[in-house]
């Protein structure tokens, strides 16, 4: 099962992160840039790629998993979809946990294409989907994790702002976030995975450290998939919180902070791939450190 | 602004109905299909292309919109995803008003880069989202309606059986989605139409409709998107509820029962596209027929 395979890598790799491609043609620097006479949509896919594939061969001895943000791909259409699919593909082959954030959701049958487009037919190891449809919307992505091995990433409590604007509505003594956790545990306990978490996860924004530590009580099985380090705010003692005792049970993934690390002062004088590497030793460092200080070896 | 043009369309067809484009190559007749050595996706997705253009050119001057679910699409890849925007081009090209169907969700610069995908870029007039993430996942796609006139259609009360899990969760008198209807209806407010309908739809199930008749209600300015119509179970009379008393406010969508029409013994002496235009006929009589039974003319 894909969810052990994460569980493993993060013990080998002693590194909690996941390297976010959210990969926009305007975050590249000037050597990835198209040289091409028309910046058409296939040229950009085709730069982006590049690039993609020089963080991942700076990354991927380090880092145990790659997120890949569908949306910033289907700006260039087609090409760019290729290209996503092109990019876990690549990130699959150097042995990487790869998760395509796609946050997918529908009524039962079109959730069954969906899950055959992301699950059965993609290199992707994990998916991220949206639960508002309840059960029969969630159903065929579970009966393809079954089929697969694979996993997905439930969204519960967002990282944004706003996140908590119908998520943190009451409902009779619990949040709506609750609410759907609450179903995440019931939806995962049959997918459980011999490293003590279900292949049915859960995306738990960072930026919500009161929330998550106690949603990590709340659900003692579910893996946390955490987005907000970095650019969005979080530091790691806010991310801490997100892991079980032993140090497991959560991937951070940090995605601007990351493609964009060579911009950055502190790594100016590198590669973009080479900062990329830099930025995920030093985010790694920075999680262990605020683990370590939560009395977590 | 794209939502008058989908009210002056209804008026001028005296057809309330969307076309939906949910293909999928299992659906095609064998007149369709491929007869290439190898049935890769982008044979599949050639085949579609035909199938759904043939559907578009045959319903084209009696309906006025059409409606493509992206899931199917992405089944196939980059190729499918290619005959996704072609099929969106074809449909817009022939007059149609192109709602594209991918319920899309995120943070807000992720949100940014799916509204420049799938409102900015694409063909589609109309995109439908997911509220999940609240304004800040919301607020880039109002933008980029701002920019182009073209529309939204949020999901409010969804048509499968398991819609109510957390939509009919009560939340202080209200359930959910009516909490997001409220967030709907003032989202909208800054988009009203010369129709006297907002660039911010809904999309509201059929297969509820004691709910969708509270909601008409709630929402007097917002134009509701309904699926749910044959293949899901709901009727004409369940569907009339949604519109305002001049018969206006609604477009009601059908795909499986139109695409498959040739498979039914009344439509199965027809070509696939013409049993296509006959179902799509004798839908628009129910729905009318329905709407005079409630006093509109």
């Amino acid at each position: 099962m894909q969810i052990d395979r994460l569980c493993r890598a993060i013990k080998e790799t002693q590194c909690p992160v996941c390297a976010g491609l959210d990969t926009e043609y305007g975050y590249l620097p000037p050597e990835y840039e198209s040289t091409a006479a028309e910046l058409t949509d296939s040229e950009k896919a085709k730069c982006v790629l590049k690039f993609n594939c020089d963080i991942i061969d700076a990354v991927c001895d380090i880092v145990p998993s790659v997120k890949v943000q569908s949306a910033y791909y289907e700006q260039y259409g087609a090409a760019g979809v290729g290209c996503f699919f092109d990019t876990m593909e690549y990130a699959s082959r150097k042995g990487l946990v790869v998760i395509a954030d796609a946050k997918r959701n529908d009524i039962g049958p079109t959730a069954k294409a969906y899950a055959q487009a992301h699950l059965i037919n993609s290199p992707a190891d994990f998916l991220t989907v949206n639960a508002y449809f309840g059960i029969d919307g969630i159903q065929p992505f579970l009966e393809a994790c079954e089929m697969t091995g694979k996993g997905v990433f439930v969204l519960v409590k967002t990282s944004n702002p706003s996140g908590g604007e119908f998520q943190d509505l009451n409902i009779g003594g619990r949040k709506l976030y609750e609410a759907v956790a609450d179903k995440v545990r019931l939806w995962g306990e049959p997918y459980m995975g011999s490293c003590g978490y279900s292949s049915v996860g859960a995306v738990v924004g960072a930026t919500y450290p009161a929330e998550a530590r106690k949603l990590r009580e709340r659900l003692p099985n579910t893996f946390f998939l955490v987005p907000g380090y970095g650019a969005q705010g979080a530091d790691a003692e806010d991310i801490a919180v997100n892991f079980d005792d032993k140090g497991l049970g959560a991937v951070v993934n940090a995605s601007r902070g990351l493609l964009l690390a060579y911009k950055k002062e502190k790594y100016a004088h590198l590669s973009a791939p080479d900062a990329a590497r830099a930025f995920a030793l030093d985010m790694k460092d920075d999680i262990m450190a605020a683990l370590k200080r939560r009395g977590i070896e």
